[in-house]
């Protein structure tokens, strides 16, 4: 992806260049936990052309460390493509050349979006840990303003994976007449004790760090120790068993003594380190705070423990897609959200991909996935 | 456990009070990566009798975070019994009427047993990362110098789960005609991908814990942040999705502001918390390097990828136990051991139980395993 010429080819079902732009909401927002903001600004991306209907919009929802870039480059000399570049471009399974595809930065957010780390106008200093709790409620109900401020009523679809599948739930079920295909996958409509426990583990880590400082840490400073290591434990949740042991298995770096030893011997601990140390300088702590509470939280079940009360607003048609090495979210957890749409009558399907790449699967280029999604947005 | 009458009950199936003893081995020991120490203590306990053959002998090995203390008291005050108290006792599945059954920390560990937070006699201060590096094959080497001590030449059974299973495996192969019978369960012939990542992250908490200063901390000081860290995440591998939900599910405790939302919300954490701040009590943090560094490097494949070269070995009547549950050692793992015994013609059975428990399965108590170790113990 490094050849400018091969990124800009839009034949080779390249976005190429793209630019974010900001959308600043400058009424008051109240979340649904009680907290306000006096405004927001949410950073996003858009790929292809609106129609003159506005009835071609696809939005893009992401995961807990992604953010708006989904396809594209910044600059030519970008090393990187958006997160999810093999989906997003002319011809690709997202097609830019039908679609207009939309992807923000979600509220609370770090890259760009209004977040702890933003400076809080009504104090000139950063919000910190004074910024609202954010739901995925509160994350679904901005994009929502987003997109009437682009004059886009009703969405073609909306989609995601992990953290974006739970907003494609809440969307379903927020705007039932806004969104007319939802593609929810690799995500739960109820996070499980195992899951808020490792995000809890990474909580502790980073709030334990101190560096953390009560939350109350500069620009480029923070719990960088903390967070490292809450990203090391959570990236083994997103892979597997069987794919740690393809690509690493027990292959080793050469170390004899106990101190070399202890830091580093195996291959998969170089590995894990590198994501750990590279998660530090593009995501901001208090972010991973937020944005995990907001996944610990999330329960469409609510306290009937009915997962159908909840869908039976719904008017969409439905893809759920679940990985089968998904252990994070692991199948059952996506079968079950499908199953209790079916009983309620909707339009729902479920669909099961053998990968061995774990909860990640869905970031990663797949035939049997490119081609679910790509017929199911044709909206047959 | 805490009615002294009930404790101290032999017919009542408990071991009672119990004392341990040190085995101090003052010739020199030099251990497999190398390194050597000029003596060594283990810390042991037994119960039951050693018959005048010395052929009853059962020797338990202990987990990563086990140690000698497995069955009775030490105090009429202890609130806790030994960490298989259910299984060992007169009457019990390793019913000491019958047998004598032996327990000793293992070497490099922190209950009584030589270790990096002892002292180092070259030097009057505490080896720390001096200590040599251990394998499991060392503390194997060990308790063969105590059972040596005590007159024994051959055990009747090896017995231990999760590290103490690889403990059981490395007798097999290592002195073959001084094992009649091996009990391993949970556990691995061979640390794969994300056992060792998980170890790593563990490991990276502790070095990264300013606290540890790079191993040369004094008693009652070091990481404990960092240790906790490393032990609220390894907890959450010795457990079970299904197992957890079924435990905590979502239950919270009340908290509203994010600050506290944070800090504590659901019951899962609140258990994580405790195991993290009560194993920091009890547990030395470069012994958690040491001994998750010999599971590490564990691995009974060898260089050809081959089980079988080394078990060939053994001459032992071997019954593997797995645990349905068990995704830290599933049970392909340990079927995988009795099948290359089978190969080779040992007499060798695998026998797997439907737990929800996870990893932890073998530590709690279970009709079926119970019955499955007692039969397996008469020989017969």
């Amino acid at each position: 992806m490094n050849d400018a010429s091969a990124i800009l080819d839009a034949t080779g079902g390249e976005v190429g260049l793209v630019a974010w732009q900001d959308y600043v909401h400058t009424a008051p927002f109240t979340c649904e936990g009680g907290g306000a903001l006096t405004g927001f600004t949410l950073r996003y991306e858009s790929y292809g052309r609106l129609n003159a209907e506005r009835s071609n919009a696809i939005l893009i929802c992401h995961a807990l460390s992604g953010d708006h870039h989904a396809a594209g480059v910044h600059d030519l000399n970008d090393r990187k493509t958006g997160w999810w570049n093999t989906m997003i471009g002319p011809g690709k399974p997202i097609d830019t050349n039908e679609y207009f595809v939309l992807s923000a930065n979600c509220l609370g957010g770090c890259q760009g979006s209004t977040g702890p780390s933003s400076i809080n106008p009504e104090t000139g200093r950063r919000y910190s840990l004074d910024f609202p709790v954010v739901t995925i409620r509160d994350i679904v109900h901005a994009q929502k303003l987003l997109t009437e401020h682009l004059g886009i009523k009703r969405l073609h679809a909306v989609v995601g994976g992990s953290m974006g599948g739970m907003q494609v739930l809440q969307w379903m079920i927020e705007y039932p007449e806004d969104v007319r295909l939802a593609l929810p996958m690799a995500t739960t409509a109820r996070q499980n004790a195992q899951a808020i426990a490792f995000n809890e583990v990474g909580r502790s880590a980073i709030m334990q760090d101190p560096e953390w400082q009560g939350g109350d840490y500069g620009e480029g400073q923070g719990p960088h120790v903390g967070l490292a290591i809450a990203r090391m434990m959570a990236h083994i949740t997103y892979l597997s068993d069987r794919g740690m042991d393809d690509k690493f298995g027990r292959k080793r770096q050469a170390a004899e003594r106990a101190r070399e030893l202890f830091d580093i011997e195996f291959e998969v601990e170089s590995y894990l380190r590198y994501q750990g140390k590279s998660f530090v300088n593009r995501f901001d702590a208090n972010t991973y705070l937020y944005f995990t509470k907001a996944l610990d939280r999330f329960d469409l079940y609510g306290k009937n423990g009915r997962l159908e009360d909840q869908l039976d607003a719904v008017q969409c048609k439905t893809l759920v897609i679940g990985f089968k090495s998904d252990w994070l979210f692991p199948p059952k957890q996506n079968r079950e959200i499908a199953q209790a749409l079916l009983r309620l009558g909707k339009h729902a399907t479920y669909a099961e991909i053998d990968s061995d790449l774990g909860h990640d699967s869905f970031l990663v280029e797949a035939p049997e996935l490119e081609a679910l999604i790509r017929l199911f947005l044709k909206g047959s």
